[in-house]
């Protein structure tokens, strides 16, 4: 019996590391198309900015240490140029066919190049594998601040926002949408937009590239240019296998990362998964969805009856030193989405005052009817990835917010205020919700 | 109509604005004992430590803004010296008698000075009020360190350790149990006795202190003695006044807070609390929990319908420099209340390892047969407050392991590591649970 994985990052390593630690006689390759595998992509801004010197450091495990201590044939440099389901076999660019029993697509996200013209000049970068992030440093070593421009505003856009800070230029931000880090929420791209502006970061919304000029892109002066928009399902292999897309454009899967063939899995940036508050699929290309994505579909590649719950679009970013928590629905979301949004936004404090508290912002959202928490935004100093992870687990066993707002949560000056800024939220958001009846 | 409040600090003075709040036509009268109200009592180690420079920054609002802004009749220095019940009225130690339609109980806890002999001498000291602070306070600024003994190894002996470190005193823990933290967990006490070690602090369990000589504790010399233990809750009035009970000593409250007696409620530190787990009543005194039984009081008393929900006794303190966060149940406490509880503990990292991340021990307790989470504790450097809060968060919703382990939380480098502790450590239980069967 033999397993292939496509894809040697986070769901591809995460896939065959679950099968093997099951079924220790399963026959296990990973085929992974560039030179390194298991390595945290989510590092990558940091190499860039130079926090991490080595790039080396991002490598969690070696394929070599796969090889040798896990009995995984990890093969890198490995391209998979096409899936035969009916012979049940992947071809290689050397011409070389595996046959496979089991098959896991991981073949991840990439970046679409054919919308922009001028990608190719020497001054314009992208930062999503190590030799592009390799390329990027060497150049901001190199070359003389001056003025960057970040294409795209979503997670990757604001951390190549800081990474290009650490380096001394100044940068924009243009961007197609509307809205920052994909969330269609009027108070916190306005909160986020002052936040950077006050750093020296203009953002500028509604601007769709089409071409990168030598010099500038929309009329606007640059010396260097980060491509960090665009990023779309790497989905080529499994379509021309037969394997189908769902609406997000992303390939369909069940809780089991079984695709619609039989013994075919996906997992990771390349697979839907059910956002768990609107009941539909979604795209949330995600270093832990990924892992856990992976872990299914290895568990069930295994032979095991393993499934993955989904997700409520927990994210997080530090954007010039803010900390930004999202999870769940926006309001303007929650509405598109049929319910009847109640919003409530506070400031409170993240610690005790005397111990050096500092203004957070908490917004929640919640059903008019049902009073069901449907998101929450966390925006601070301290604290914020632990306020936003108590919203995410409220809303995914979907918690009314009078629950909500008697959270038994811990309090010491330390650590929190004595009412913490998402109590307060609560209790705002359980007056409206009154008066609303 | 006229409500009284017995007791101006957390829960007292939470009462009192939550019914002025809901009905500006009541008349309002608190009687505090003590010279100031609302104060931070939590912020008292630090106060001592020296971190808070001034007491006055531990008083969030003055009897005075209470008068003002919200026609709140607050009287310090008013104690109360009788209750009846029969005649609506309170009786003050100046003979003056104050009749009221609706009385809320908020007297707190006391400590219990008859258990041990030689408490009146110039080198021993409590740290419960604000004038008990400014002695201790004085004193350490003015007498040589050398060693003390902190008696009681609960949050306030162990924040009580780290303020006397701050001054340069050399200190022993005596307690007359096993544990640390009132939790039965050998495993938490173990770890942070060799915490505490590594800093010179040595924890005697244990030891039933009856007197404090003049230069020694149980046979080891002393220059200065902290008493940190025998609290208890306050509940002379109200057994004067006719109002029962429960089994843990405090006042029996149903969930809107009501005594047995009609318009008598009661809140706070002399009140008992529903745990949410064992679905029986527990004294909990804590600040945060004080202050929401005191606004479900005040709201009752004003009228309206509140409830308040109960507790899963979550805490949080730092033991030279460990955070240290505990939820639920521990392993022995669930046997005891019936459950089968198998149990986990995990090192992950707080953050990813190329962004700082240090060790953080997370412990799991579920029931065996259920999979449903009990308990658990966090020890950590950052990010202690958060993952505790998600456990509470998690187990106030009765969620399995199975579920928990799936959480969609945040992740980011600066945050947290791709994988979670908390999802590692549910992993580790889902196996466990899983080879039970």
């Amino acid at each position: 019996m033999r397993l292939v994985v496509i894809g040697g990052v986070a769901a591809g390593m995460s896939a065959a590391a679950r099968a093997r630690r099951l079924d220790p006689a399963l026959e296990i390759t990973v085929l992974e198309m560039g030179e390194t595998v298991s390595y945290g992509a989510c590092g990558l801004p940091y190499f860039i900015e130079g926090r991490v010197p080595d790039w080396r450091s991002l490598i969690v495990y070696t394929a070599e240490q796969f090889r040798e201590q896990r009995n995984i044939d990890v093969r890198t440099r490995a391209e998979v140029t096409g899936v035969s389901h009916a012979r049940r076999s992947v071809r290689l660019r050397s011409g070389e066919e595996i046959r496979y029993d089991k098959l896991v697509l991981a073949t991840g996200a990439r970046q679409d190049r054919t919308a922009i013209a001028g990608l190719d000049q020497p001054h314009v970068f992208s930062m999503n594998t190590i030799p592009e992030a390799m390329l990027l440093r060497e150049y901001l070593r190199t070359a003389r601040p001056d003025h960057a421009i970040v294409i795209g505003a979503s997670y990757l856009g604001v951390e190549a926002v800081e990474a290009l800070r650490a380096h001394g230029w100044r940068v924009s931000v243009v961007h197609g949408g509307k809205h920052l880090l994909k969330r269609d929420d009027a108070f916190l791209t306005d909160l986020l937009t002052r936040h950077l502006s006050r750093f020296h970061v203009e953002v500028r919304p509604g601007v769709c590239v089409r071409t990168i000029e030598p010099d500038s892109v929309a009329g606007v002066h640059a010396s260097l240019v980060v491509l960090a928009a665009g990023l779309k399902p790497n989905t080529a292999l499994a379509e021309e296998a037969g394997v189908e897309l769902g609406s997000t454009g992303a390939v369909r899967t069940n809780e089991r990362m079984e695709t619609n063939l039989a013994s075919v899995y996906a997992a990771g940036d390349c697979a839907e998964s059910i956002h768990l508050i609107t009941g539909r699929p979604s795209w949330i290309p995600l270093g832990t969805t990924a892992n856990k994505m992976g872990r299914v579909a290895g568990a069930n590649a295994a032979g095991r009856r393993a499934r993955f719950a989904g997700v409520v679009d927990t994210s997080i970013v530090r954007v010039c030193g803010l900390g930004v928590g999202l999870t769940g629905l926006s309001e303007t979301r929650a509405r598109r989405e049929g319910f009847h949004p109640v919003v409530t936004r506070i400031e409170g404090l993240d610690r005790a005052r005397y111990f050096r508290g500092r203004p957070t912002t908490v917004e929640l959202v919640a059903d008019r009817s049902s009073g069901r928490l449907l998101g929450g935004a966390v925006l601070g100093d301290t604290g914020v990835e632990g306020r936003i992870n108590v919203i995410a687990t409220a809303i995914t066993r979907r918690m009314d917010v009078e629950e909500f707002g008697q959270l038994d949560l811990a309090y010491a000056p330390p650590f929190a205020p004595v009412w913490d800024p998402l109590l307060i939220a609560a209790q705002q958001l359980i007056k409206l919700l009154g008066s609303s009846v």
